[in-house]
């Protein structure tokens, strides 16, 4: 159809994510997401290499759905490092709790190719450990937090609160005591980072 | 055969176990099992109810090969707390990796297991916290450690280390940084529990 416009990369994610909800992660081909959209399977291949880089692009997407309201964590000025850092961690491990929940295909294909450990999810994970440092900086600097690297201190956090953000640990987030393990880890992980009150 | 003795629990698992590693937890049948050791698959389910528990018990008994050494290390009397609880984890992670690489068949079996949440797996994690608890109060009593919840304090502390033992993060273990982020982790810890020197 000469009229239409020509397809945007949104528009195939979009078809792309409706068709990996419907048939799953191994049965979607790129057949399927041309068939939905009406176009032949060259069309989307111009835009993605392959049906991996295609189901690695709508997770990189749906990904950030998870880091965008984080970020408003990280800039929100009215607050001390130390309460913004427990309200990113909590935010995380909640909204990730959340979409294990609600929306268990997509997640089921983020827990697939976090464990490939695909360049999205290693990216994924340096935005996290960005977002932290930047909080860590800002306590250092307003003496909250004892001196150090605010990048490897970032990211020693992510991995110490694995237990909650790591979607191979979804099937513990059920737990009845989740909530009090977390404020438990977070206490240790605040206790470790914490200035000393002179 | 009328002069063979009885088959005792350990022979089953020993083939049970023979059989798992070289047809893999799903294609392998409790008859396998009863044919390597000639009787019917009768005698097995004497033993055991199903093929669950049989490969459940299996994987318990490989467990114990990672939980017993860690038992010495906490009754190491001539080292202090800190000392034995940094020896206790970085065994437990070094076990755990070694297996990872060394024995691929047992530890996919025991990651297939751990997600499922058996009991086995529970009991497992209840008795690791068990020992690091022991360990915690030793270091309390010796003023090495603040006061606080043996126990509690060690569940924490596996739940904080879970990227260096819990078997769904084995793909990360061949990362070059992971023993760099074990000791960072391992200083954050420590310094949570730490005794301030006064």
């Amino acid at each position: 159809m000469a009229y239409d416009a020509p397809l945007t990369k949104e528009q195939i994610l979009d078809a792309a994510e409706q068709a990996l909800r419907r048939y799953g992660p191994d049965k979607t081909s790129v057949v399927d997401v041309a068939r939905a959209l009406k176009v032949s399977h060259g069309t989307i291949y111009r835009h993605f290499a392959s049906k991996a880089e295609l189901r690695e692009s709508v997770t990189e997407r749906w990904l950030q759905q998870i880091s965008s309201p984080l970020q408003h964590i990280v800039q929100d000025g009215d607050h001390s490092a130390t309460k913004r850092l427990r309200q990113w961690l909590e935010t995380l491990a909640q909204t990730k709790r959340k979409y294990a929940v609600e929306d268990p295909e997509m997640f089921q294909m983020y827990t697939a190719v976090t464990m490939e450990a695909l360049p999205s999810i290693v990216n994924h994970v340096d935005l996290l450990v960005e977002q932290v440092s930047l909080i860590i900086q800002q306590g250092i600097k307003d003496n909250e937090f004892k001196q150090g690297q605010p990048e490897q201190i970032a990211r020693t956090l992510i991995i110490a609160t694995s237990y909650f953000h790591h979607p191979a640990h979804a099937y513990q987030w059920t737990d009845p005591a989740i909530d009090q393990q977390f404020e438990q880890v977070w206490h240790m992980v605040l206790a470790s980072i914490q200035a000393h009150s002179s």
